[in-house]
């Protein structure tokens, strides 16, 4: 968006200021981690004062949270309206697309194994997140179920489980540039296993 | 070991010093990760000064390998002389047993994600444990394939780093208290999706 002249100016920036503090604290947390990060260093990177990061973010908490909620919005809008081995297919398309991002990968790795501390300013927000995916995963193998698509001796709650499971790890091995860590192609296989027809089929 | 008298009573106490020592350093890098951890918490712990620990162990770095060194040895012979099925029975024994320990697996599960970060002191090591595992694991389902175990049109590298992420993910689930994250129970479904026979039954 140009910017405007007069005293609308200031305001006019403020969602751009908000981003380009999300932008550095997501690439501050992805290379420190949430304990290691600190509010300075992401002011640094942002190219602005302390004052100004705090005045959209007054706590480093906050901004974490913040950091984390916009990335899962892009998710849901993805998987939104869809059911069943759709919504499954629409789990790998995540999956092919986050492959391509080592920052966000990092990021979720590090802070959702650092968040399993109780206390950790993030715990809350990963074990609602787990349930959530885990929840939304798990009906879609219901609903599989239901359209005959699952086979028979497959529990829905297990399947999503290991799903997720596999991605997460999957995801920690590219991470250590293990040789074809290829989450998208190996958790196509894990669904294959599950599914009675191979999930990329058309209906 | 009962302590001796006489002069030889502090070179006898050594090993079990190191121990404590091991131990302590444990339970504060299972609780904090490794960049959020100091030796003087550790000496604390152990109920050591500070110079008694640095004796033993002379940087922080150093008494993290000795800690995951320490842990792998048991791993290694519980799977020694063993091939094929056989061997993939002891990952999945070892993956029961991890299973009773929280602190084991949020200490495994905490420093894998922060040293994906390269310069990480532990970064090395975790990244050849991965290739020794995926290795390891590889050539247990190459064997099974040599032996007519392996169902064909399963690939022993994919497999291996599938069993492998499962387990990682499976065990980031069970730090959030997911219900039901049974390690052991669906990484035996798993390979028993990969295998002709069930993984435990007799050969």
């Amino acid at each position: 968006m140009p910017r405007r002249p007069g005293p609308r100016g200031s305001y006019a920036k403020t969602p751009k200021r908000r981003e380009e503090i999300l932008d550095a604290a997501f690439g501050v947390f992805a290379r420190y981690g949430y304990l290691n990060s600190s509010m300075s260093e992401i002011a640094k990177r942002a190219g602005m004062t302390m004052p100004g990061v705090t005045h959209h973010f007054p706590t480093k908490a906050g901004l974490l949270e913040a950091v984390l909620r916009e990335r899962d919005l892009d998710a849901a809008s993805h998987l939104e309206g869809r059911r069943g081995v759709e919504l499954l297919r629409g789990v790998l398309e995540i999956a092919e697309r986050d492959e391509q991002d080592r920052g966000l990968t990092q990021l979720f790795a590090i802070l959702s194994a650092e968040a399993t501390i109780d206390d950790h300013p993030a715990h809350a927000y990963f074990r609602d997140r787990y349930e959530l995916i885990l929840r939304t995963v798990r009906t879609a193998f219901l609903e599989a179920q239901e359209d005959g698509h699952l086979r028979p001796d497959v529990d829905p709650g297990d399947a999503a489980q290991m799903c997720i499971a596999l991605s997460d790890g999957l995801q920690l091995q590219r991470l250590y540039g293990v040789d074809r860590a290829r989450q998208w192609a190996l958790t196509k296989r894990l669904l294959d296993s599950l599914l009675i027809r191979p999930v990329t089929s058309s209906d």
